[in-house]
């Protein structure tokens, strides 16, 4: 099995993917009479479609064993989907590069506790992989009707690492 | 000055307000292949005008004292905006109802460490209110061009406590 080894998560290196919820950056400017700071529009989400919204849900995920063998990626076409951990954990964030509606061979980041991503949309990307212990996320994503959903599955998985 | 008391945060009891965002209920289905569950849209963001859209930032909010002396509210008439506690920490939610253009007298929940919540479109509500420490939080609103801010100062400021 090919490896790849997971790395750090920065916004520069996953910004061909989407966008780093995190705060490690300055501020933009302050709300609420200086009391609060407002780090802003760190994702936009992108939706399509009539009768479609962005929503807000939560996710309990059970963690994952490492080395991961990872045997498939999805996106979604309809949307962007932004998961943001509500627990200061890492986890897993693998994405791929599309060539002619195939995933090329995937990269893979290891997020700091507390940082959150925003897939674009249509970027593919493996599921939501918490490691160590179950963890909640809260998920930014399309709500709406339409087939959001392609999978594909590696012939050959690969197994990431950190 | 009139003295309003604090309500425990519950999804019934904030519904004329906007959405409670919590693990306090069944998950609606599983994702991932069992492995994670998803409380599915526990709010829909509405977003209006053209060339705006609905944005993740980040907060870091400084805390207030209790008693709170409040003075003012505010809404925002062209997107809802949710608050989402990254650490499991209870903040003060305060809404009002509208009479022709003006808030009546306020009602005031107090959440429970992990609650968010997402006051709908033009709901008169407080700034953050984290109490005891900063805190930190997720916000999901509208981000685009155009007025979406409207303030109200009370003649007669209301005492908060919980």
């Amino acid at each position: 099995m090919i490896e790849i080894f997971a790395k750090k998560l920065t916004s520069e290196g996953f910004a061909p993917f989407g966008d780093v919820i995190d705060f490690n950056r300055e501020a933009d400017f302050a709300i609420n009479n200086g009391k609060c700071d407002r780090y802003h529009g760190l994702a936009i989400t992108e939706i399509i479609g009539e009768d479609a919204n962005t929503g807000v849900s939560l996710g309990y995920g059970r963690h994952y064993e490492i080395p991961l063998k990872l045997e498939m990626v999805e996106r979604h076409p309809l949307g962007s989907q932004a998961f943001i951990p509500l627990e200061e954990k890492p986890f897993l964030v693998i994405v791929a590069e599309d060539e002619d509606g195939t995933p090329k061979q995937p990269v893979a980041f290891l997020s700091e506790g507390g940082q959150g991503v925003n897939y674009h949309r249509n970027v593919w990307h493996g599921v939501l992989t918490p490691l160590d212990t179950p963890s909640k996320f809260l998920i930014v994503d399309r709500i709406g009707e339409g087939n959001n959903l392609e999978e594909h599955f590696f012939d050959n998985p690969y197994l990431i690492k950190i």
